[in-house]
């Protein structure tokens, strides 16, 4: 049996990232962050469905111009979203001509796809490949829930899927001195939570168990980390991650922060438990997180990508809600 | 630029395969093939979705069984299939406590699945991989396209959707002749096909196309194999598949054949223009493809997965159905 991290000896570098966000995550503290930004919930298309894939476009657009690259030097895209048959990604990508595979990891796709952008590299498949993911408010919330019409309220552990894309540029090549150093993929893990307005903490046993799992197969523990990134758990699940990894004997309190508490200002927008969907650590590492790796404030940072894997039949179904986490370490070379 | 197929050095052996199918699919000319037969569409569960559910998870129970291995020997599983977030093969595989990687490639998830098992054992991740897809006639159509109970007639050129599931697991290790030689992941193509119920000419073009940039990357030709086998175009998407073949050179004519063709007796089932679903391409590999490798009726075999990226809200906005479409090419050891 082999279930240890894989540690990447072509050390697969993150050449660029860019991210792409709506009107709402603009108003938030990673506004200066961000390289794309729209206030217009279409963001120029006539229906959500097609503005989350052209967000997805341009945003992949933006990081391909940012690594100085074009479509043609691309050899492998990886991506996922959380629209019924991960359209919103396929057809942002799908001018573009690149090799594609499409993920399904839920709000943990951004996390599998710079993994698998990583394994593509490592086995020589390709030589650079890209990472995305997205989400839209707008178009999440009618296919999972209810008309947006409708104003549902939001219960107080229910977060806010974020209107955002991501993606990073991974190559063999390139001065970049950041990289990916390990991949950990998550088990899937279920301790029977119902509840899809609280999927934090249908997550946190998820994102429990790999990271411990990570720590003892490693013997690294938190404190060898500048940042441990969780997304997206919310507040809710971020508080059951903790306490849950207290539990096993790691403190995670000192340097542990959600994708989902990061992306808003909790105080003052509207947003109940935090962000999720997609988009949000996909939008989060893409642009604060990748900046604070570029000027050194990080060194070396784990980030844990976090799905429930539902959807609107299961719950119906009165099925519970499964969760996985994946784990990536991202280092930077001094 | 490295858009080649990966050839793997590792040469990640596929140990053992399974299948389980429903009761129209043991009608027809492959059941001595199949491992896993339930006349019942609900697989002793009270929905569809939950029998789809279990259908994978005893198909996979059976293949890791056939390998005489334990779950707690499978290092990584890859699985995917067609409803929405990918719940199917989720809840089928999310008690076993693998490592797990969802995939969405629509009916060429398996090939998908497969391929990434031989790249996660190439990169060092995992030693013992299990690639999965399943899908559900009585989950597909309710979810795709009408009630069951409506009676909806199909087209001629619709196909039906298989109710199975396949499995593989792929090893470093093992005395198994039969190994995954190469992959070509494929490029999303958009010839502007937008009718839902002839997805296999919205996929030929694809199924082509990777098909042509395979032969001219490894300086091969159709002749060189034994079979090339697509999955799942049908009769009408073989047809324009083999003619867009001829007009690019290639006579695919004496040995492709579509799994799509080969599910169902045609001329006596009442299943259109044939089989699709992620599970029709799954079964027939898993069941008599993987049979005549260890026969050794077949060495040296081409296996095409195609998927069409839509959803019912795309179609309902008018969009066009892009298709792709992976390659693996899989040998036995003389």
């Amino acid at each position: 049996m082999s279930r240890h991290p894989i540690r990447f000896k072509t050390k697969p570098k993150i050449i660029a990232c860019a991210s792409a966000v709506g009107g709402l995550e603009a108003k938030g503290p990673l506004k200066p962050y961000f390289d794309l930004i729209s206030d217009d919930s279409r963001f120029g298309m006539d229906t959500w469905e097609k503005a989350e894939s052209e967000m997805l476009r341009s945003c992949t657009e933006c990081g391909i111009k940012k690594a100085n690259l074009g479509y043609d030097d691309i050899d492998l895209a990886f991506s996922g979203d959380l629209i019924n048959q991960c359209t919103a990604s396929t057809f942002g990508l799908m001018d573009k001509q690149i090799p594609h595979i499409g993920l399904y990891g839920a709000c943990s796709t951004f996390v599998l796809g710079m993994s698998l952008a990583a394994l593509s590299i490592e086995s020589g498949l390709a030589n650079t490949a890209l990472a995305a993911a997205c989400s839209h408010f707008c178009s999440a919330e009618r296919q999972y829930r209810y008309p947006l019409e409708y104003g549902c309220q939001r219960t107080p552990t229910a977060q806010t899927t974020v209107t955002g894309a991501g993606c990073a540029i991974l190559s063999r090549m390139g001065v970049n001195k950041i990289f990916v150093d390990e991949f950990l993929p998550g088990i899937i893990r279920d301790l029977g939570i119902c509840d899809a307005n609280n999927m934090g903490a249908a997550m946190a046993p998820a994102c429990c168990d790999t990271l411990v799992r990570y720590f003892s197969s490693s013997g690294t523990s938190p404190s060898d980390f500048d940042l441990i990134a969780t997304g997206d758990l919310g507040y809710e699940g971020h508080r059951i991650f903790s306490e849950l990894c207290d539990n096993a004997g790691y403190d995670v309190s000192k340097n542990s922060i959600d994708c989902g508490m990061m992306i808003y200002d909790c105080d003052k927008q509207e947003v109940s438990a935090g962000g999720s969907g997609c988009g949000c650590s996909a939008t989060v590492f893409s642009s604060i997180i990748f900046h604070r790796l570029q000027n050194a404030t990080y060194r070396d940072v784990l980030l844990i990508g976090t799905g429930a894997l539902l959807n609107p039949s299961t719950i119906l179904q009165k099925e519970s809600i499964p969760g996985i986490a994946h784990l990536v370490r991202i280092r930077r070379e001094s």
